[in-house]
């Protein structure tokens, strides 16, 4: 297998599975084609139903067959019920060796791993959050798996190296002819914007939902001329289960100090100001952090012109007190939200495509001001991985990470500088989800690095409350602590590729060893 | 040159002008292809602009050159300040031989003229209301033009047909990065559904604002990574004339009896029903139809689930007091009714793709009850022609006839049987714009007629309070008061081709002889 070294120094193969790989160039280095892949077109008569009685009706309609694609969107996520559903079906219909390519997928789809192992599922391209990602870790899923962005996913079925033959979209709420959206029901989820694409460009669609309401289902997030049959089941899922633990406001006292330390850096840092524009993750540091940057505006009287990102109860108070003129909401992380994206005109749902595509004329990140992100492990390169864990296992999906990193003007990771028995500031990480060159500030229990490339950041913030460090002491308290990075037991074998949002290959992943 | 017969009747040439022509067959005869084109990629990085200084060095970094196709959005309709102004500016660069593919041309765009004869456009394809019309009628136009209706421009720039180098995009609102409304500023104008296709698969695209506003411009009806350029103007045109003089409601006696006809017809149809939809027209005769049906709908205390179209403050009205849920809104006849549009959540605006689009997955005129609509002529086999006067000349669009005729289940046109001196009802139309077997009803001052067809229609309405009469006996009082049709003068030359929405050719115009 001949490999290169890309551009962030991994030995990337220039084939695998059959395809050609491009090694990542920079975070702005590859070109895109001139043009995306088209629509497909329709020609539905006057009187003539989409309404079907059935999901294996509406497959057969839609001639699905062995080798081909199908998507779903996650919004449900861990309280999802219809991936493993449609599966159920397929396979009793004896289709093989499909390529699935879901936004993302939830310990929830854990059943799906003996659809991997009957043949119905061969090929796996999304996020994958748990035991499916143990079970590719483990080298069980015939080829090769590809991770990508949230804007990467994207990209990847507009320009045509996702081909989605038929996309499954699970909504809350659709009328008869196809509209639909996810702020109605009982099983309301928010933002729809993760199934536009699909919708778009599958060649066959079909809206699932527990939610039939009379013509038209308004807001219309999913639209009836993308839409070929529409199935009514008696539930699509628990959206109960959208909540992760991880929506809550941090409480542990060190986590509280990262976040507080990730507030001032944005409060210092130059970005700061009336109309300035924020991200906020779901994690318990960026919600602390989300909710001190929101002391900080009412103190100083200053309005964000608008916050995005995957939205909570949290950020929707901030949009309440006026602190915030707009939520710009691609995915809804806990149900309360959801309210204020249906009733407050300054609560708006935004797509992927508009959020996070690198290669369209402009997304979202690229005129952010600041972010606070995770991390499962940094580097002295500033590098971070959010996909596998310290034994090597790929346990979790990309999210809008790199697409973050890469837009916005200040991007912070916080992190602790060690867990239990592991360092978390190391030499260099597992796997480089995304790449230094667009990380600006670590922010740890230890102090605050900043990436040397940022003179400016770091002018501006040596006289303020944040204590500066560098990386590298970093790294050495983290292994003091420690007593450094463990081995892995990996494979030559490679399970998994990690795109970066331009379709270049950034880093790939092994196959772990047996316990 | 080689002609054959259409399914109505007509000579239509094979090839024309370089392009291969297919004659039409029959409403839902022409398959489309399998897909249309796909929208361009972008590449853009966090920090660069998309504001420039003026229009000039937009379409110098858009490289616009001879020969290209440009397009304009007709949301300002009379009262639209940028289509002279573009073509002003391209005239001075000293480009020429542009195809000109606005969504309509009206009355105020006569300047065009001076830019037809100095060579900077020579090929038109779009609606031109009046004097351009005019000018292409007696043969000023170099090529043949092309008339569509609002689903058929969609369906054709979407297959490539129309394929647009720069998109001009009016907006009453945008801001730096290329969101844009029409709801916000001094001169709003509404839904701008019309430029929603040329902003996604124009090449190039320049939002024009006269209102620029702190990102992000909520609502976001054209959207960011569409849009390469952003210039503010003075001002893109003078709002108070998107209304015509044929928004209001008549008040002449033989139109009112004509509306309550066609009120009646609805009523009697077998259509009306709690739950019914319909679309309103914005002439004289449709909108008295259109508060007379509220009336009846108010007596039953029915609701409408909705209405759609060219939306006037009546319908507003209908929608403020109950009568309809929602309003589906293609475009704004009047500035009052923009403020509903701006603030009602029952009031939403739509593309017509959405709307009329035949070549999509399912169209929403596919879905509609019932549509009252004018005619400048009707012939005994119930074809309508809404598109030459009596003369010959061209000097009306399509708007959306073809389509909602098509769709909707229960068409009803309204007319005079004559004007004056000239017969409306005929033996056959100059020209057809939308053909008999989609036209139900013809609902004149002298009686109704129902398409021979429609047997169920004309079972329901025979115990009704409505005056049945045949087309036959409809086009003998038209020729007795009038003496039958005037001679047209016309050469044989083809000025203009008159499309059917899914591009077959249903009629061409001759140039007319010069008085």
């Amino acid at each position: 297998m001949k490999t290169v070294k890309n551009a962030v120094g991994r030995e990337i193969p220039l084939e695998l599975d059959n395809r050609t790989l491009v090694p990542y160039k920079g975070a702005f280095g590859h070109r895109p084609p001139a043009s995306y892949i088209g629509a497909p077109t329709g020609w539905i008569k006057p009187g003539e139903k989409k309404l079907l009685d059935s999901i294996e009706d509406a497959i057969k309609k839609c001639k699905l067959q062995d080798g081909m694609t199908i998507s779903f969107n996650h919004h449900l996520r861990n309280g999802d019920f219809v991936v493993n559903n449609v599966l159920d079906i397929i396979s009793d219909m004896g289709i093989k060796n499909l390529r699935l390519a879901p936004s993302a997928l939830f310990p929830v789809h854990e059943p799906l791993i003996e659809h991997i192992k009957n043949g119905v599922i061969d090929r796996i391209e999304g996020s994958m959050n748990g035991p499916v990602g143990n079970f590719v870790s483990h080298g069980g899923l015939p080829h090769p798996a590809i991770l990508r962005s949230h804007g990467a996913r994207v990209r990847a079925i507009r320009v045509g190296e996702i081909p989605i033959d038929l996309a499954f979209i699970a909504a809350p709420a659709a009328d008869s002819y196809g509209n639909a959206n996810g702020v109605l029901g009982k099983n309301v989820c928010g933002s729809l914007g993760y199934s536009m694409v699909d919708m778009v460009l599958a060649r066959k669609s079909i809206v699932i939902t527990d939610n039939l309401v009379p013509y038209p289902c308004i807001p219309m997030s999913i639209k009836q001329q993308y839409v070929d049959y529409v199935v009514e089941v008696d539930s699509i899922g628990d959206n109960m289960k959208i909540v992760s633990g991880t929506t809550k406001v941090t409480t542990d006292p060190n986590r509280l100090g990262i976040a507080e330390s990730a507030a001032n850096v944005i409060k210092y840092s130059g970005v700061y100001r009336d109309g300035m524009s924020y991200q906020a993750g779901a994690g318990g540091i960026s919600l602390a952090t989300t909710k001190m940057l929101g002391e900080f505006l009412e103190e100083d009287k200053y309005c964000c012109r608008f916050i995005d990102g995957g939205v909570t109860q949290h950020v929707v108070d901030i949009l309440e007190k006026g602190l915030c003129k707009y939520i710009l909401d691609g995915q809804s992380f806990d149900v309360s939200s959801v309210e204020s994206l249906l009733n407050n005109p300054k609560h708006i749902e935004i797509s992927p495509d508009f959020y996070a595509n690198i290669h369209n004329k402009g997304c979202l990140v690229n005129v952010l001001d600041s972010a606070v992100l995770g991390a499962t492990e940094v580097d002295v390169d500033f590098n971070v991985n959010v996909n596998t864990h310290s034994d090597g296992r790929l346990l979790h999906g990309i999210g809008g990470h790199q697409d973050v990193c890469a837009g916005s003007d200040l991007t912070i990771i916080t992190c602790p500088v060690y867990r239990k028995t592991n360092p978390i500031v190391m030499d260099s990480v597992t796997t480089i989800t995304t790449p230094g060159e667009v990380v600006d500030v670590i922010v740890t229990d230890h102090g605050v690095a900043v990436n040397p490339k940022r003179k400016d950041l770091l002018n501006n913030l040596k006289d303020s409350p944040v204590n500066l460090i560098t990386i590298d002491e970093l790294r050495d308290i983290a292994y003091d602590a420690t007593g450094g990075k463990q081995e892995l037991h990996v494979k030559d074998d490679i399970i998994c590729l990690i795109q970066w949002r331009d379709g270049t290959v950034i880093d790939t992943v092994r196959q772990v060893e047996d316990e």
